[in-house]
């Protein structure tokens, strides 16, 4: 079911105030991170439940505990919980949104001050500032969605169950056990869940993201002499630590990036012909990475195997080296104990305790081959499992109309490479089909200076979150 | 040509005034790698000279240049030259010393004020402080030589020329251009040369020291991206350089210590005969090394095979990495350059260029095998040469009666395994055989806290510096 004329309408006539509304948004630093904004996270919060309630939706704020935060005890950010409408004859869509935001300083080099959402003067619409597309233009998005359905005097044609937190940027602290004690409550009866939360892949396609990385990090300490020593005087005469470091790190990943842990590879759930096809019909060129990493390293010039090394396929990084000599200059040293950090990205059907049994396995085969008298040990420091939605479930269908009927092109089907942990906590904890739909684009700079969202994305965005609605409804359940 | 009786007697008479001086040296903290200790270093020159010059010696203090400390520049210490006796009928000998010290803070676990002298209150003999063996013991050894013979009215049995920097602990700056520059003025005529500013290998035994190793500091450095990369979106789809310099550092030696460039082994000169029967005949165990190091953690179980490790053959040793992650924690960064470090020890006939050719010509032919699109770069940041004397000159052999006639015992014959840069600076430019004869302990714990020399050392090395010169001056050139 397309989306109500009058709506769309509705939308094109108020750009406007919702871009009114975002600058009063972002004029709130609610950086959740810092001890300084910690009123301003508040500020924001009481912002969202004033225009969730004057948009005539029933809201409530929730505390979640404390947590230390420098050093000092404090509140969490509470978590803002709403909902319009409770209708059992219409589907219940749960959305997730956060209100924090990532720190902002002007000196490091924003073009406008990062509190004030500031118009590109040279009248491309992009709209600079902290927050503007993560998360707040988003939320906004579905706020904007309530006021011309109020405006018009037009029912929702879904329940709307909305969960905004204020921590997503400071770890979600306790976000899963909320999800968790709102199971039956809350969260009762829901359908299915939308988050937008992420981004376009370039700038030009929309998208719908099906699949999350997971991650297993690890680490191999070494240990052998009691005390750093120098290679003048025992150069030659001990088993050196990173010696034997380096010669485990050089067995876990070829240059062109193939993982040399036997039965992780064989983990891979098989591409399907679905899959394949999706991959396949992603706008993507190569030219895309090679300006997002400033020159041609990729391992493959072929668009398709670069996207499936991204989201499809596991991989292994070499982050560094603790214990070692790490500053510029030279030095002499022979280091007592080295730790060497690397991580696995997983993707099905890898998971966290599959894949370090076979680490912790191959690791100490090798070390004993080595046949060094140090002490070796390997093991995880944290796991993340991969996530999947089905991109064919009627709630990707309906956004796969919704995108169609706004953008007037079919949406790439995306999977991130890296994690977002709260589609997991929401995925796996109310078992629900999870739709990542974002509204912004692959060059808003979420987390860097001068973060941006263009206005053809925040007003196109809005439509697409109210059409999908109307999609979503009229969708057959398979 | 043993040593008088009356000089050995003298000493023995005069163990409290001798250690009475080395007390009043040891309360001059001068510390040469901070500002604060100028004044300080140019106190203790100042003293030596006060002192040579009562002893009859003929006293110049030089100036050689200035250098930056601290971001200040300032005069360097000067170069305390002194002179006893020119007689064309005996030979000349030059010994070279230190004034200045490492710092030292009673704060970091000194048992007792550092620049204090103080005797283990347990009767052991210890005398701890700073500079006690490093170097100012074995400086004052010269000049407990000075006075004994001064005192009891007897002529050297050599011309002594005695050359004291006040830089050594913070690179010797200028030196070099100092000896040069005098090669045919204070120099010239000298026979050979005496540096006692290194230590027994063990705490038992005596030893002569006729070598030491050279350096070849280098490092590889790989760039790829532009910027560093976040690993959950980019791993997978680039040519990481952490793993490219992984792999290059894992080819370059193995656990066992075995460098795999190749060139480099084949250009260790052959073990003669008489070099076996020197490294046999020390008297070391493996216990020792376990103490020194903390544990059992040597590549062999065999004394001369682990001696000859340290002090005959090449060894290779990774440092660390700079600009990879190094610290506590977790981090999933692909850095986008990074610099693995490493050295090699250098000995006879390696030489720095020699070394350096096999070292880039391997590393780049092993970056070429990888395939990646990294850009790698390979090179030396700083060479030293390896020095080796002749083991069998006259003042090898003069010092080794002497050390027979004080310790009841032939020394023991080390190299060592690190590098003392004025020794190549003095043999190279002057073109002498220079003997490093230590007097102090392995244990003396130089640069270290505690820093102590055993009252027997001292008084003995007095002993041993004064017989020394006696043999020399009856020994038949070789």
């Amino acid at each position: 079911m397309a989306a109500n004329p009058q709506f769309l309408k509705y939308v094109d006539d108020h750009q406007k105030d919702y871009i009114d509304r975002l600058s009063k948004a972002v004029s709130i630093p609610s950086v959740s991170g810092n001890l300084s904004y910690v009123k301003d996270v508040e500020a924001m919060a009481e912002f969202l439940i004033q225009q969730l309630t004057s948009l005539g939706a029933w809201v409530e704020k929730r505390p979640i505990g404390t947590h230390t935060l420098e050093g000092k005890e404090i509140d969490l950010p509470p978590v803002v919980i709403a909902q319009v409408g409770n209708d059992p004859k219409k589907k219940t869509l749960i959305v997730y949104g956060h209100y924090d935001v990532q720190p902002a300083l002007a000196e490091d080099g924003w073009l406008y001050p990062p509190f004030e959402l500031t118009p590109d003067p040279n009248g491309s619409g992009k709209l600079y500032g902290r927050g503007s597309t993560d998360d707040k233009g988003p939320v906004l998005g579905w706020l904007n969605v309530l006021e011309a359905h109020k405006n018009l005097g037009i029912e929702l044609p879904v329940n709307l169950k909305m969960c905004f937190e204020g921590m997503e940027e400071n770890g979600s602290v306790n976000l899963d056990k909320f999800i968790e004690s709102e199971k039956d409550k809350f969260f009762a009866g829901a359908d299915c869940m939308c988050i937008s939360d992420n981004y376009w892949l370039d700038t030009k396609t929309p998208c719908l993201t099906y699949g999350l990385r997971g991650i297993n990090y690890y680490e191999i300490k070494i240990n052998g002499p009691d005390r750093d020593l120098h290679s003048g005087v025992f150069g030659g005469t001990v088993h050196e630590p990173m010696t034997d470091l380096i010669a485990l790190m050089s067995k876990l990943v070829t240059p062109a990036g193939e993982i040399l842990i036997p039965g992780v590879k064989e983990m891979i759930a098989p591409l399907t012909d679905d899959e394949k096809a999706k991959f396949e019909a992603i706008h993507f060129q190569m030219q895309d990475i090679h300006d997002a990493v400033g020159g041609d390293v990729t391992i493959s010039n072929d668009t398709v195997k670069t996207l499936m090394g991204r989201m499809r396929n596991p991989s292994l990084s070499l982050h560094g080296i603790e214990g070692a000599f790490s500053a510029p200059g030279s030095k002499t040293v022979i280091p007592c104990g080295v730790k060497g950090k690397f991580s696995i990205r997983l993707v099905p059907n890898l998971t966290v305790a599959g894949v370090t049994e076979h680490v912790v396995k191959y690791v100490k085969e090798e070390f004993s081959k080595l046949g060094s008298k140090n002490k070796m040990d390997v093991y995880l420091t944290h796991g993340g499992e991969p996530w999947i939605a089905d991109p064919n479930h009627y709630s990707y269908r309906a956004a796969h109309k919704a995108t169609e009927a706004v953008y007037g092109q079919a949406p790439d089907y995306t999977r991130e490479g890296g994690s977002i942990p709260v589609t997991l906590d929401f995925a796996n904890i109310l078992g629900l089909n999870v739709l990542l739909l974002p509204v912004g684009r692959g060059d808003d700079g979420a987390h860097s200076t001068n973060e941006k969202i263009d206005t053809s994305n925040y007003i196109n965005g809005t439509k697409l979150l109210g059409s999908y609605m109307y999609e979503l409804a009229a969708a057959e359940k398979n």
